[in-house]
């Protein structure tokens, strides 16, 4: 007997954290359901936690072993956190066709090309209230405003009912790029019966109400016009409607403006060919615009969140593609330090106050607005689509928590749904089905190693304790010559006068002749007691008890 | 013929960055200058920038160098970036007098003692207009507010006139602990004609008037009084005013109050026997509090920065010492979080969450005081003191820049000189007269070392990197034996199906013996050469350029 079918919802990323989005929907009698795939996002590593590591991607691996049961993917807009996995991870769901509207598609196709995946997998999807069938699901994409253009949520309408993802929003009634928040819309979205709403949770603690997108032009239009040196501004390269805005500052200004970085040309480039963006001012390369006196120049450039290969920390370490600041000009941050970048962002404020720049940011409350949706609009999106249920995503665990909070209070029924929690939505009361032990996979070189792998924990040793190698010879008659040779990583060399190497391979000659036969003859044991040796003479000389990596080499006799 | 006697100020530390501060006054002839140094504070590692180390030191090497003319350290209050490298840079000013007041003198006496130096030589200082004479100067600590206990600035008199070093400090009529901060005092200071102000930077950008401790009982003890399960409270230990408030609501609201973590414990120990801190509620052991029901508890607690072994951090993460949170209970960060810790306090806020703990923290606005003075109270203290010569110190160099524009357009002369500026304050006008290099120094297990040295940077490229370790052979007729032995570190074992370490062996054992004598003879050329064949196949097949570390052990013919 066939269970009878249900809706369900997996979150395998972004649910728990900001970024990384990755979302399952399913439909169909258990174990029998047919999928659809919402974003496939990433997170950026850091020295705390993934030293080393190029990207972070969310653990696909329940899906990929059910990837003949994957209808389709759709992307809900272009920022890295919901676009950046789909190349690396496609290979998982081969001939599965990624929906996007045009300007994501323009990215995601990208991806697909730099992964060596088949770009033509990518279709442009029409806008609600047209929709696309995957398996049991019709999938709508419904706009939204958002920082970046063509942000939309998802309608998807299932045989159990209708479910809103609301992706990545705010409302804004003019985003200067792109559709506006269309309250018409959503009402009727929400009359025809929403049974549950996947709602994005990043600005659940921010209590007023947002600002629009078209607050801008104004304060900056002037902050630009009274700058007297080169102005530099700096913005996500996504956002941009704020990049035009910056660059319609520059020119009203007198300025002629130069995109400075990669993505800030590819976004631009991008926008342009969709025709997503007009009207932008003309720009000139940076080559060019080193012809041009510095007081009628304006560069927007890359790396707003203080990334260090980026074009704002290039330019605050000195010269950069022909360019250096000076004293009297001006630096915009245009922009939101993300938890977690505030100490990059401050080395580069630092140094830019070093050279007698002056420096702007959104401490002054009028040069950037979020791209999410604050509690307010929180409440008048639930308002508005009116769901039974509510599941907060797009959050880390206390966000998620509060926004389900803000639901009840509401009236709507929240469920708190990490990463890894099968919800089932239908039926008479949400709840969660099953628990999937889910992970993280990290883009590492060439290759996608597993979180719980240990490679990344071994470095993050390495770089707390510091490294003793030690090589050792066991001669043809199975006994351990006396010499052997060590050398030291990230430790000092020197005790005092002494050199902790010598002091180790002076203790080692002196215990290795003693061991036992049992031990020489075995590599796990004498590895054992080669590291408690290192280990012992490095607490008392340097006070540090360091990894020990031993090297045991047998020869053979001829 | 000796040149003029002139009053130098230098920042070795603490004048570019918010923490290890540490300056030196000097008067005299140049060369023949008498020095007092004021503060010796520490700085925190982070695996950003210093994985493994332990504490980071201001380098003293400068006036290490001129010992023999320091007659005293002056230490204005017992934060560990104020005192925290007294012990450990002792040993440069053998014999040279520390002065502090009676609550940092106890916690400088400890700091002494921990590093084996004579704790004798820590002395309790009068408070103005009581001074002490050191060399050329005099010095007197007026009391100022701040978040622990008899914060202190210092009137440094010289034959060149008077200068007041602020130490950090607010302007608060209530600190709850410890004395208020006293305008007619400093008005009398200031009468007297001040040279120049050297003043604390790190609140400049906060553009509102600073608050008062004393506005927070009330909102505490409402807090308290509300809540249901156990109540969790954190915040600095030294923060002794905030720990007695905290304390109080937990009195007021019937709760048994329990501290927990050593520095909370220390803290209060050394604030009664001191005699600043009276009337400290009863409270009882970790222990003790097992036996008394959760809803009558509040614990008071480490670690409100997330560091991972202090008690908040563990108490997130389970049972610690007999505790265990649940759904329900209370969790008060009193506490405001210093840039670079966010990810950290978010790790313990979103594992509280996950336990269903209600999370209070500073955003409410109404549970935590700044310890700093903003900017309309730096602007009232350089009123008041009416130096001639404003230099900020604490603070980055954003800060001291904005430090200097508030005090030119209050009609002081500002002059910007972070660490290493020696800054002549004799004479018509001030100006940096020499630059000196300063680094930092680094206490790493039980040894110093400089920021310079290397040993944290290769730890950082075998973070980022990882590592390959080589072993080879050449036999005792120069041979390179055709097996070596390959370990990897922090790298993919694996690429697909094939161990890495083999192909690098395979690959090796083609190379070596093709080798010419040269090259096998020379150790620099052999260690090239082997590591240009690991990475080569670590780049092709990880896609990764590891750091290489290659042990060459040459047999000997018997």
């Amino acid at each position: 007997m066939t269970s009878p079918s249900r809706l369900i919802y997996l979150p395998l990323g972004g649910a728990g954290e900001i970024g990384m989005n990755c979302y399952v929907y399913g439909f169909g009698p258990q174990g029998k359901e047919r999928f659809i795939l919402v974003d496939l996002g990433v997170s950026f590593p850091d020295m705390d936690g993934t030293p080393g590591v190029d990207l972070i991607l969310p653990d696909v691996s329940w899906l990929a072993d059910r990837a003949d049961r994957v209808d389709a993917i759709f992307i809900t807009h272009a920022h890295e956190d919901h676009v950046g996995a789909l190349g690396q991870l496609y290979r998982h769901f081969p001939k599965v066709p990624v929906y996007a509207r045009v300007f994501t598609a323009n990215i995601a196709t990208r991806k697909m090309e730099e992964a060596g995946q088949d770009p033509a997998m990518v279709q442009v999807a029409p806008v609600w209230p047209q929709t696309v069938t995957a398996g049991p699901f019709t999938v709508g994409f419904a706009p939204t405003a958002h920082s970046i253009p063509e942000a939309s949520a998802l309608v998807i309408d299932s045989p159990e009912g209708r479910v809103v993802h609301s992706g990545d929003f705010k409302i804004d009634r003019d985003p200067r790029v792109g559709e506006p928040f269309d309250p018409v819309m959503w009402d009727e979205i929400g009359k025809s019966g929403v049974r549950a709403l996947i709602c994005d949770s990043t600005n659940v603690f921010s209590r007023h109400e947002g600002r629009s997108e078209s607050d801008l032009p104004a304060p900056i239009t002037e902050l630009v016009a009274n700058a007297r040196g080169m102005v530099v501004a700096t913005t996500f390269a996504s956002n941009i409607a704020r990049v035009k805005t910056l660059a319609e500052a520059g020119r009203a200004a007198g300025r002629t403006v130069c995109l400075m970085g990669r993505a800030m040309k590819r976004m631009v480039t991008a926008g342009v060919e969709t025709g997503v963006l007009t009207d932008f001012p003309p720009t000139v390369s940076p080559e060019e615009a080193t012809q041009i006196p510095r007081e009628n120049l304006m560069l927007i450039v890359t790396g707003s969140q203080g990334e260090r290969r980026a074009a704002s920390a290039a330019l605050s370490r000195g010269k950069y593609l022909g360019h250096e600041l000076k004293e009297g000009d001006t630096f915009l941050f245009s922009s939101k330090t993300i938890p977690g970048n505030e100490v990059s962002v401050g080395r580069i404020q630092n140094a830019l106050s070093e050279i007698g720049v002056e420096i702007v940011d959104e401490q002054s409350g009028f040069y950037h607005v979020s791209g999410h949706a604050n509690r307010p609009d929180l409440q008048r999106m639930h308002g508005l689509v009116k769901p039974q249920i509510l599941v907060p995503n797009h959050g880390e665990h206390r966000h998620l928590r509060e926004h389900c909070r803000v639901g009840a209070e509401g009236g709507l029924t929240p469920i708190l749904a990490p990463n890894g929690s099968m919800v089932e939505l239908s039926g008479n009361a949400p709840s969660v089905v099953e628990h999937i032990e889910v992970s993280r996979t990290y883009l590492d070189g060439s290759r996608l190693i597993g979180a719980l792998d240990g490679v990344v924990r071994d470095r993050m040793k390495l770089a707390l304790n510091g490294l003793v190698v030690v090589a050792i010879i066991i001669d043809e008659d199975d006994e351990p010559l006396e010499d052997c040779w060590v050398e030291l990583r990230g430790l000092p060399e020197m005790a005092g006068n002494e050199s902790v190497a010598d002091m180790i391979e002076d203790q080692l000659s002196e215990v290795l002749p003693r061991l036992d036969n049992k031990t020489v003859m075995d590599d796990g044991k004498l590895e054992e007691a080669v590291r408690r040796v290192a280990r012992q003479v490095c607490v008392s000389e340097i006070g540090r008890k360091p990894e020990v990596t031993v090297i045991i080499s047998r020869l053979m006799s001829a």
